[in-house]
């Protein structure tokens, strides 16, 4: 992770009603004591911490912290902060896994779309309404309908066609990874993608790549989700937000939601419903992405919400 | 469908707060006019309509009402309202089906049971407090452990332990199968029994067998679905209420319904959560079909809510 | 209500996976055989009905209905049919209310906002997606903030500045008044439009008045709900869409809903995350009125969802 | 708080699926370094953290935490815990305000029921399930038609009618005290009890005394809840789980929710409706408070669920 420049001007504070805040995310094997190194290395440092939550799962004996600290409590810049933690982390043993965030450094995020709009829509007029605590670097697309949403919010959208062959297809993701590489971003959204990510993408960008998929996963993988729903006759649709990994519509949950429908709702009118179930369910999962409240650990997460 | 006897004493109203109704259910072929017809039947015998729904589906191009008429309005009994009604079902093609019933005539339920008992507790208490238009006319259980609610409550309890070997097994339903008979109930409840059903019981009584599956159907399906649950990481569990037929899970479904649950919940934590989706889901199915609100067709069904 | 014209280019149907309907709403004194009269007339037009709802009010002795009849069934233009229907609405007495539709005339629409944009946002991202049944023919805001939003949409922005002062602010309301009557739109929504309507524009535009409001009335009326839930410490924030009246924040509510919220959240935090009920309630209940689903009585609404 | 034998028959084990904790909570003014200070004694005395959560209040600069420790890890009983830190709390200065508590004992809980009686059929099924930690010590009703259910649970059940004139009423109070008081119950709960507790009764219990209100406080306060909401014509009913104050309806709120409902529903079926509200608002409340989650402050709660 390379050292943040505060200067810059992209990095604005989130909201004129959020304080700044140093975020500590960690993970590592569960043992006595962890907590009170963690809590007295903060306090050291004058840190007074306004959340935090822990997590130790018995069943795989790990342990998960996230800890956010008002920013102006403490004596250190972030970047000084993370050489003085190091020695603290390497106590926790060679597995521990941690990062520490400044909330005043806008994540960057590059949104990857399809012909549906509605997710476009949304997430851009949440950053519009200054109410969204990212900032959309571009907008790829494989279809050019979309490009005017993108343009009305001053982001560049970048046209990818995928044709249907192989051979065209894996050079269309050859330009989409270097025009995403590009970027450089924290968080890689498929805001209703359709194209299946190929393997190397998906490990590169492990852990940053967010999906909204149309169902409540585990149910009605795969294409057409809402006609599966329909034929089943199911009385609730949802929406799953979910890290992409190589194996399709399996990656870690991160957020979830339902919507009731009814004997009354033809495929395409659950379609419509489900719009609205997969637009806050990807905005709440990014959300938590975002703010460094998602921990993964094999395909599940923790989530400190 | 035999004639029922108002003047048995079983045969109460519901409660004080609801009126006594003629209910009449219809499903046939969509054409133009079916609405007049029924309609202008009803108003010839003085019926008032209190609720009525309508419903044409237009893949199968079949037609579906569901028309409550206030008892007190009109001037036939039941029985004869029946009758009357016969030569307009017959007009509407050899496929109609259709069904009147009395308010005022409690439906007969049997319940069925294994060692966990929070939906007999939660269907019993419902009864108890004059909640709910059944008489459980009896409790079956595979085990003794659960025999003193049904006796709390006045209700007979049976006895049919379940041997692991294949012609025990077969035995055994054979016994359920003449209990149940013998009740001769509107609906069978598989209040969590976690004995399969043979295929001919299935038929014998389709369309009255209610089971409550402990998952969001049709996500997890067999054994152990909170383990599932719990496994893939889910943020919601769910409970379906669904029609049993030879098909495991795989019955029409009336109703659904899910509680959120976290990275905190072990799979016993989710067990004890989906407790209360068990029995939230189970009581409003089961009202819905009592309320003759439910008319399957396929693997589908439609709920005049 | 003046003849529509279908040759308009405006008038296009809401979407491909909707079939054109003509829609009957009414409501009338109950009485016996409304139904069979309404259903015969409609049939002895060839009329399909597709869906249809009826609720008798036991209180008031009063019969609403809402019928969607398929438009290409039917032997009539809909001015046809509103001028056949004439004899039958008045059989029904001199207080029958009732009104006929066409759904592929898109309602027109006006917009009023302060400085929040979300609801905007919302409102006219469903539209561009070809989602929701209706015509922005404008917006008129209070502040110059949101003008851009309006004009990336296409849809003329009117700058109406209100004043602290009452002969200002009675001057701006003038001037309101005129721009909406000018549009005679079918729907005026108050899309977070801090001001307080006079009691005229009210009565002029009675039940075609739309607000949000952002809590969950009757709890938190008038100025800052979420500072009152915060003071107040509820788990549940919500948003009611209703009908304005002159009595401010006490017109027929058509739809609400709730989020939960925690100790954690401060009232902009509440802010924040009620932002996402308006935007879901208002889209919810303005789609109700769109669609001819709202019928009012006194303080209250039969919606035919 | 007296220390509690571990040995007594009724302080076993909450559920085979939940190990023994010890459950720290602790409010005290907000300041550097009190985590580190907590978690240090904890670790100093082997104690493993399973859950831990803490909030610090902005507004009123106040700390609030809720620290759950595996039993076994600690090398204390949970009297010699108690004692071992109290000069850690006594550092944290005059205003701390902690409770150390031992989930291995079993909450001692008086029900007080007056006519209907769904939330007693549902605790008691609860605890017949072995699903809830806590022991009913005993139910006092007003009326003598819930005594059953008591009995049927093997609960001792104590009638004090409760006579209209004041003095016969202050009377009753006295009585329903003295029995109350003769179980030093770790929580009292309204459940549905439709009397309004005397002042100095709310203040002697104070935070141990439970309600149940059939509305969504702030909503409908006083008699007959589901006719107010009727008449206002809401789309939305719900509960509020709160613990009882001299001002009636008013004590800060545990737990809250909503069930949706429509014009159809009579505010009879409204009551019935709620009642599933009404049961698992106050299921969950009542479980957060004798799981220790609940801290209040002024008129609002922190809740660590």
């Amino acid at each position: 992770m390379t050292p943040l420049n505060i200067d810059d001007p992209r990095n604005r504070p989130t909201g004129s009603t959020r304080e700044r805040q140093f975020v500590l995310t960690l993970g590592c094997p569960d043992d006595t004591g962890i907590v009170a190194r963690l809590a007295t290395f903060i306090a050291g440092h004058g840190g007074l911490i306004t959340e935090a939550a822990y997590f130790a799962d018995p069943q795989n004996n790990w342990f998960f912290t996230r800890q956010a600290i008002r920013a102006e409590s403490m004596d250190l810049s972030i970047e000084q902060l993370r050489e003085a933690f190091l020695p603290v982390a390497q106590e926790l043993g060679p597995r521990v896994q941690w990062q520490l965030s400044d909330t005043a450094v806008l994540k960057k995020v590059v949104l990857l779309v399809s012909r549906e709009g509605h997710c476009l829509h949304d997430l851009l007029g949440r950053v519009a309404e200054n109410d969204y605590p990212m900032e959309v670097v571009a907008v790829v697309g494989n279809h050019e309908n979309l490009a005017y949403i993108a343009e009305n919010h001053g982001v560049p959208f970048h046209l990818v066609p995928f044709p249907k062959d192989a051979v065209g297809k894996r050079r269309a993701f050859e330009e989409l990874a270097e025009i995403v590489n590009g970027y450089e971003p924290d968080a890689i959204v498929l805001a209703r993608f359709m194209q299946v990510l190929p393997p190397d993408f998906c490990e590169m960008w492990a852990g940053k790549v967010l999906n909204i998929h149309h169902s409540f996963l585990p149910s009605f993988m795969g294409a057409r989700p809402y006609h599966q729903a329909h034929k089943r006759g199911v009385k609730l649709i949802g929406a799953t937000c979910h890290y992409a990994t190589p194996d399709l519509d399996d990656g870690p949950i991160i957020e979830q939601d339902v919507i009731r429908v009814t004997h009354k709702d033809s495929p395409e009118e659950m379609q419509r419903l489900g719009r609205d179930a997969e637009k806050r369910v990807l905005a709440r999962g990014l959300r938590y992405h975002l703010e460094d409240r998602v921990l993964v650990y094999g395909n599940r997460t923790v989530v400190f919400d």
